[in-house]
């Protein structure tokens, strides 16, 4: 596969390096008996990750001028609720996963019982950094950005589309029903980066439309390469177990549509993504390639 | 054990009916795949549970005139990360409790997987009830009250005390991090539902001492009565598993203090709390009664 452009893999970089910077600020270990439970939050937190949601706050927020410090913290923000949801999924009683980004996964590592606790802490954490007046000082646009991540976590979102998701197990979906799962489960939290940058960069609701419809097409090609990656990618690459799909008789984008079809499909959801950034010149590169490299990665 | 008054059992049943009817507007049953989840959720949620945290919100903000039904809906919102929490608390990998409020636990009825998602949807929903502009219209209210919920829920309050709470099974601690694992882990969330009061009585933070005193102590009152009634109440009226902290040996107020020095200590927790409501006229006397309760309940 591609690697990504030269442009996008220094803004990765950079971005990864500031929020692994942060965490290691926010979750410095503290000397009492919580060291186990702050270890098992850094274990999972720094260093691992694409970062994608943070880099989409950043993109964002970076057209209309927002201090990027300022993005970067409400970057960190979502990258928590992001790290929450992947040591819950990974749970014996969820996906029951050992290995995530090439190392054991967090309840391998410390136990379920402080993985569960880790989870729950970094969940808490992202609302702690989003409502902080050292994130933003203006309280109208810290409780937007509340609001905006609340929704997108929650059951209208996030955690609705995994409830669907479990329920796939025991239903055969259709397309529609699997492109709802989709854009809740992992389609809600890209939004919802794509509208912190938003928010940050003061943009009136009118005028939010292009960036949310960008949004809602990288999601959606972001799950179809993710089901292409478990089909037939690399082990090894990915960093995590991979052919699960499979062996679940869950309906994906590939079972219903098939290889080729849900490649092409991926592919026409790049270009109108792109095509929603025609308002914006060479300031949006980094977005439109990000869309190109949101199918064009392979872990 | 003594029944609360008269006044605190009529203020209790109007909570408890007031979050009961906002929980089946919050959690309609979704006519789609996500039922189960919601189903979970409202099985935690509705029916049952004392509503402590409601109605100390009320009960505050009763003193500076706020509007019942904004407290109620603030109260609606900490009370998610409580019923949350209790959620998590049961699983097999945490406190492997089959019985709450006399019910089945959500991952005895509804299995693990729903369990840990029906928990998270719960906590995402706190937030997003909390920064709704239809529960307050200031926004710098509701960042303050977002803030205050999420440094209670998370690693510097009650997460950071359930994980002091496993450590406490390995390792035997003094009095003094008793104390502050109880303050944090029952005591950070007692002590959000008071600033929340607060915060909506637009009480200045200088002059918010005083009930956050009566808070510390009532908190601390709080979990000494739990530990009494582990060690000497009865299942069936505290409708959920007992006698649990004398067979992981884990330290507590009880084994540390005794059994009268422990009932001791409570009752000059609540004479203390009282004291901090001097300020205060009969409109208090809910918050008082609140005081003697949380020690004289029986489950």
């Amino acid at each position: 596969m591609a690697e990504p452009s030269l442009a996008l893999r220094s803004a990765m970089l950079r971005i990864g390096e500031e929020i692994d910077a942060a965490f290691e600020t926010v979750l410095a270990l503290p000397d009492d008996p919580r060291a186990g439970l702050y270890r098992a939050m850094r274990h999972a937190a720094i260093g691992g990750g694409k970062r994608l949601r943070p880099l989409l706050v950043t993109a964002v927020a970076g057209l209309y001028g927002v201090d990027r410090a300022v993005a970067v913290r409400v970057g960190l923000g979502i990258e928590c609720v992001h790290v929450y949801s992947l040591i819950h999924d990974d749970l014996p009683a969820m996906d029951d996963d050992d290995v995530r980004h090439g190392k054991p996964t967090v309840h391998k590592a410390f136990g379920e019982a402080t993985a569960i606790l880790a989870g729950d802490s970094l969940h808490a954490l992202a609302f702690e950094i989003l409502a902080d007046p050292e994130t933003h000082p203006d309280p109208f646009v810290r409780a937007e950005l509340v609001l905006a991540l609340a929704r997108a976590a929650g059951p209208g979102g996030m955690t609705g589309g995994q409830a669907m998701d479990l329920e796939a197990e025991r239903t055969r979906f259709d397309l529609a029903t699997v492109t709802r799962l989709q854009a809740m489960k992992t389609g809600a939290l890209i939004g919802a980066a794509v509208d912190a940058g938003l928010i940050l960069g003061r943009v009136p609701p009118e005028a939010r439309t292009p960036l949310r419809g960008y949004a809602r097409d990288i999601g959606l090609a972001f799950q179809i390469a993710d089901d292409l990656i478990d089909a037939t990618g690399d082990e090894d690459v990915a960093g995590k177990k991979l052919r699960k799909d499979g062996t679940r008789g869950k309906e994906t984008f590939l079972t219903l549509l098939g290889l080729d079809r849900a490649r092409a499909q991926a592919a026409m959801l790049v270009d109108q993504a792109i095509a929603h950034l025609r308002g914006h010149g060479a300031e949006a590169d980094v977005l439109r390639d990000i869309a190109r490299y949101v199918l064009e990665r392979d872990r």
